[in-house]
Formats: structure tokens, sequence, C-alpha cells
């Protein structure tokens, strides 16, 4: 089988760009509209997306400039959500977010198998470690855990979630009526699980779906991000600007796995993709223009300046002037220089910085006709940089059915892209394998000893 | 308005009676079939009740004998399944349980105001404590937490998920394009809670539902449990076996709501009722027995024991002869001693005392007509024993069936219950009052005295 590109899509009901709940084409209560996300859902499964992928938050991000805009304030759980899209849907995949920090994993373990058993085996489960200090005063801390404390937390927390999905082998339930057997105890398996971090008995009360256990997700880029993901995910969101720096992850990514004895091939990476897409280059950039000056002058300056902790004040300055010499300032340097060199190198006014540095905010942005963007998506899948791509519509719903009715058909024609689903699970459909329960594999190694 | 009676539906996908998943009509997957918890959601909504409701325990019941039968071993976690259950009904309300002792009261508030933005304004959480020491080990735990600390623990869970929940006022989101603003600030409130268990600095990242907030239920029967449901539950579930004793459970809970500045008519009493429905009173002997025999007798024998605490060892006693002499025992004598004198009572031999056991397990049950079947539920709404019932059907989905259409419309001819639903969400359907956000409420206040 040739290899094709996987496609999640990044659908915030809120949208992507800071601005983008101002859009005429988007809902402005769209983050709370259940029957909006329920759209979006049925048009991702149209274009033949593997997944539906929601990023989350153990905060609200007030004011919410850095952190996706006004928008993203308030809306759904992300696995509540998705176990209400699952039946309304039958072959898109759905990966939640949800934090190792902040959960136990018993509770981690359970909600996930119920989505994967509602959704018959559509479920992935993105692993973070939840950063931010707002998270951390909603769950009884001053401040963050350090983040080699996250990290060893969520190692340890995912072999617990492991270890309770494997609870059950496959065919542990009889249920045979006439005999009155509903169970093989022989095949119930509990994890009797004692680490640094946790002590967990199970077994879990959740059976295992048609895909055995959800798909693990990550998305870390720093060492101990790498080192977690080519450990244990199956799939990696990524983020990056340019070619080279993609394909260095994925070669690290890809290397590091083989280390730890896996199959790269079962280690997907998938960088994130904002697109602009028009049928012409012209009315790609129309509608570049068209968002991006939704951006409120006061909300722009405020992007910055929350970009840079608080350090760049421009208030009185010139919008249509470049950056002003740099003030003095104390801290977050690195991240104004940053922001100063994107200026510097696009010869940006601050106007055209704070719009493109709303719009892009770490992903790859692209503003361009389905033939350019589909080249771009090739170039990085045919050269070691992505096994496949997180698309992110900049607003919703016309950003994301631009990319299904443009970009979609053009990959197909390439033979680049799927022209109809392969299976029923996420698993089939990402092209990963089944994941044998190790207590099944232990017995067939044992009978086959004897 | 004259005063109805509420029903909510005790629907475990794998039946109540520990033998029902063997019943012809029951699918002996039912516990794992989300196809069938669908019917049955579809079923209880058609006959008008007000919710669905799901018990939860955060472990498996290996063997089960005790808690339900094998067929409750797995199943799926409640929010998640009733998640999805949301959009396929249009007014079926959906009280699922969540343990004060083994979550985060951020994670509880945050998936409960979603399940309630998901069905419009249709959510309950059901407080539990969570006692098993089953449950302990699967949460870093050697042993339970004592009896009133995990009640402390309860009670202050309940206040911040309050306070979360009421994070934004209802008229928090402007969302106006053309000015760009989005969130009025002033009507957005941290929770800012310190207390003996739990800090949590808020707001929650979920607005509000057409309901305010979920209905909060609860089940206590021990002191500390009225105590805590008169003072926070606005529907108490509840189980008795005689008139009187509901009786008296009532009027208490009633006498302490108003001692807590409640009003009495905002605190609903539903005792729960496991009826074996017949068009004749033979026919309802019929499906009693039916059901009650395919109690195998090791299970039946592993039932009283395991209810014994493993102090009743009838290995090699004639099944259909008396309980043999009490052996001695250390422990569970009160227990032993109850389950004897039910066994004298009623002169039954050691299989007749397995099988109204196995059937009622503290539920009260009622074999019987539908006639004689609502004279019992009226008989208990007018004397102040109840507001309104916790349906238990004993399988399903035929058990469910014949309740909605023997017994609802007699109840209904009677106009005791209702013929179509009152409202959209489940705290008009319960005729609860929609709870108006204090910090609202605060603000009217100091404009008034302005």
């Amino acid at each position: 089988m040739t290899r094709k590109i996987r496609l999640g899509a990044f659908l915030p009901g809120g949208g992507q760009h800071i601005a983008s709940w101002r859009h005429p084409d988007q809902p402005a209560d769209g983050a709370v509209s259940f029957e909006f996300h329920k759209q979006l859902a049925q048009t991702a499964e149209r274009g033949l997306f593997d997944a539906y992928f929601l990023a989350d938050g153990l905060a609200t991000s007030i004011g919410g400039t850095s952190e996706g805009g006004p928008a993203r304030v308030a809306g759904f759980e992300p696995v509540t959500l998705f176990a209400a899209l699952a039946p309304l849907t039958t072959h898109l995949g759905f990966i939640a977010t949800a934090s190792t920090t902040y959960e136990e994993p018993f509770n981690t373990a359970r909600k996930f198998a119920s989505l994967d058993l509602i959704s018959q085996g559509r479920a992935g489960w993105n692993v973070v470690t939840t950063a931010t200090e707002a998270a951390a005063r909603n769950f009884n801390l001053d401040q963050q855990h350090p983040h080699a404390f996250r990290y060893r937390r969520a190692a340890e927390h995912i072999e617990v979630v492991r270890k309770l999905w494997e609870s059950f082998e496959d065919d542990a339930f009889i249920r045979d009526k006439d005999s009155g057997e509903f169970l093989d105890h022989d095949k119930l398996h509990p994890a009797d699980h004692r680490g640094e971090h946790f002590k967990v008995a199970g077994p879990l009360n959740v059976s295992r779906s048609p895909q055995g256990h959800p798909v693990i997700v990550q998305a870390g880029q720093s060492e101990d991000g790498r080192a977690l993901a080519a450990a244990s995910a199956e799939v990696i969101f990524t983020a990056h600007q340019r070619l080279d720096t993609a394909q260095e992850f994925y070669r690290d990514i890809k290397r590091r796995a083989a280390a730890n004895g896996r199959d790269p091939d079962h280690v997907l990476v998938m960088p994130g993709v904002s697109p602009f897409v028009g049928r012409t280059e012209d009315e790609a950039r129309e509608k570049y223009e068209a968002l991006t000056s939704l951006i409120r002058d006061k909300d722009g300056v405020a992007l910055l300046n929350g970009l840079c902790g608080g350090t760049l004040d421009l208030t009185g300055y010139d919008l249509d002037a470049p950056l002003p010499p740099a003030p003095p300032t104390e801290g977050m340097k690195s991240r104004q220089a940053l922001i100063r060199q994107i200026a510097d190198e696009n010869n940006f006014t601050i106007r055209e910085l704070f719009r493109w540095i709303a719009s892009a905010r770490g992903h790859y942005t692209i503003v361009g006709s389905a033939t350019r963007i589909a080249d771009m998506l090739q170039e990085w899948f045919e050269n070691e940089a992505a096994d496949g791509f997180n698309i992110l519509p900049p607003w919703l719903p016309t950003g994301l059915e631009d990319f299904v009715d443009l970009v979609i058909p053009e990959l197909q024609r390439r033979g680049l892209f799927r022209t109809g689903y392969e299976g029923r699970t996420l698993r089939e459909n990402l092209g990963l394998p089944f994941p044998v329960n190790s207590h099944t594999l232990a017995r067939a190694a044992a009978q086959a000893a004897e």
C-alpha cells in the first residue's frame, strides 16, 4: 500500500485566529454551540480527515490575547464534547487532550476507554502535562510543579493508564446465558501498580474497544517531551515554521523511537499547518486580509505586549510605523528579541507585525491557492518532515470547508490522500497496529513453550 | 398547578437484578452496548420520565454478587455515556454520579457544566463520597478515608463546584462583532476558594447552561448524609422497604431543609421502587419467577455469603430447607441478623431467601398489576413519603417497557403524572427554580440600594 498523508483537524468552535469570532461566516457563540461543533465534525468527516483534535487547558484565559482570543475563554470540556459527537459520525476519530498532572490515571483511563467504546474504537488521548500557572491555582497549588516533575509524573501516568487498559483481554467476556458463565476470570488482570506518584490496584471497570485501546498522542518539543513522545506516543503533533527544522524533528523522533525498540513507521509525526486557501493566490490573500483586518488595534498591541510578558508597551505609537527602539526591560528578553527579529526580517510595521503573529502563533501559516498548499504538504510529506498534518483552519466553518473542497481533491488527484476511509477505527485509518493485550501475548508465549 | 409525581429511571445497561443478563429479553452485552443504552434512553423519554439516572463506582466488582451481578463488572463511565445520549434525545434529563473523594472540584464542575451545555440544560450531578475499599486502592490509598472525612470533603467539594458554576453571569457574553467586545469582564467571577481540602482560584472555563447549573442530587441515608443532602441537594434518592420509614425520612429531610433556610418544596425526595409489572397479578408473579429462576444456586449462595462479609458459608446445605443455625462469627453480625430476620419473618428456605434478596438489594420490590403498583405509588406520594420515585426495572428493556406501557398510563388517568413535558430543562420538568447567579443578585441588590 502506498504511503498516504494523515490529516487531523484542529477545530475549536471559537475559531483558531484571535479575531475569527468576528468573521462574518463564524458564529460568535461557536465556542459554546453544540450544533456548530456537530457541523464541523460532519464537514471533517466529509473531508475524510482521520481525526478531530481539540487542545485543552485547565483554566480560562481571561483577556485571552495570547491564548487564542476571547472566544476561547469558555467552551466545552473535550471528552464530553467528543462523546456527544461520536454517535453523530461514523468514521471520524476524536483526539481529546487530558492532563497527566491534574487528573488521576484511573479517571483518565476510564473516560478515554468509555469514549473509545461509545465511538466503537475512534478515540485518541493527547497527553499533556499542563504548564500554566493559572491551571496550578485551580488544583490546590500556589505555583506550578517543575517541568521535570511533571514529565516524570506523565511517564508514570501513561504507564498506569496502559496497564488499566489491559485489565480485560479481548475475549474475557463469555456471556453464556445457558451456563450462566459471564466472565473468564483468568482473562482479567489487575494493574497492581506501585510507583513514585501512583498506587493503583485495578482492574479498570471498562472493557476494551474494537481498536484495543485509544491512540496515544503527544506534542512535546522539549528534550523531556521528545523523550516521552518517542517512548509512548503513536501520533506526535508538532509546530515548525520551516522545512529544515521539521526534518530535524522528524528524524530525531524516528531515531529515538527506533532506539526504544519501536517501529518508526508506527510513530506518526504531524506538524500543524494553518492554511488560507483560495481558488487563486489573490483570493487567498483577500481571505487573509479580510480576517486579519478584524483584529482591533488595542487587541493587537495587547497581544504583542502579552507575548513579551508585559514588557512591550506600545501605547501612543504610530501603528503604521516600525517598532520603536527597545525600551529598557527586565526579563522576557529572548521573546522580545524574536518578535523584533520577525519585524526586521519582514520589514513589518507594528500593525503588520501583530497581524502576522495573531495568525500564526507558532504554527506554519500558508496563504495561497490549493495547488500551492498541496505542493507544500507534498514537499514536507515526501522529504522526511511529516507523515501527515494537523490542519488548523484560521476561521470556521469556511476555513475548513475551503480545505475540504479545494485542497483535499488536489491531494487525492496526486494520489497522496485517501478517497474513502480504509477502516472503521481511528487506528485502522491511521495505519497503526492493533495493540495485542500483553497478557494475551504472555499466555500465547507460555502455551507455545509447553 | 397540581403537584405531580416525578420519575427517575435507573437503567444500568447490564440490568438491575443479578441474573437479568440471562433474561431472554436482555442483551447479554447490554452493559457495553451503546445502541442498547440509546434504546433505553429513548424508551424512558417516550414514558416522559424526568431523568435517566446512573449510579457509579470507581472500581470493578469482581464476581460482583453483592454489587449487582457480573454484568456490572465493566461498562461505560456515566458522564461520557450521557453526553453521547443527550443529542439523541430532546427532553430527558441525565443524572450522573461522580465522587467528591476521588475527583477534583475543577474537573467535576467542568464535566457537568459541559454535559449541561451539550444537553441544553438537562444535566444532574449525583454526589457520592465513594465508600468502597476497592475504590480507595485505585486512588493511591491503602485504605478508605474515614466516613466523617469524606463527608467534610464532600461539603467543601460541592461548595467549590457551586462557586465555579457561578463564574459567568448569564449575560456575561456580549459577542458584538461590530464593536469587537466579546465578554463583560464585570460579569466574570473567580472562585477564590481556600478551604480545608481545596484551593481553587477559578473562574471555570465553561459558561452556564439554560438551567443555570446542573441539578444537585444525593442519596445519603446516614446522619452525615442527611445533613449534607438537606443543605445542598435538590433531589434526594433513598431506599425504603416500608411506608412508615419512608415517611420518617421524608419528614426529616423536609424539616432539615427548612432549618437550612431552604424551601422544602425545592428538595424532592424520591425513593427507589423495583417493579415487576403484569397485566394481571398472575402475570406479574410469572415475570418474577421467570427472572429469579435464572439465579444459579452457587451465585445465590455467594450473594448471601457476600452480603454477610464471608461469614455465611452454606456449602453443602439443602437449599430448599430453612437457614441452618448461626455458625459462630466475627463481625458483620448486624447484616447477618437482618438476613436471618427476613428469612424468619417470611418463612423462607435458603433458595427463596436469596431469590428475594437478589431482586430487592435494599430497594422496595413490588410484584403486581399496574393498578396495584399505581396504588402503592399514589399512597406514598399522597402521604408524605415521596415527591416522586426512582424506578429500577429488574431487567431491561422489557421491565422498563412494562412500566411505560402499563403503569404510566394508569398514573396519567389518575392525574398524578404529566402527559407531556412541561419544559425543556431538567430543572423545569422537576419544578425546581432557576438558580439565579449570586453575583447577579448581589449587583441587583447594590443597584436597588443606590
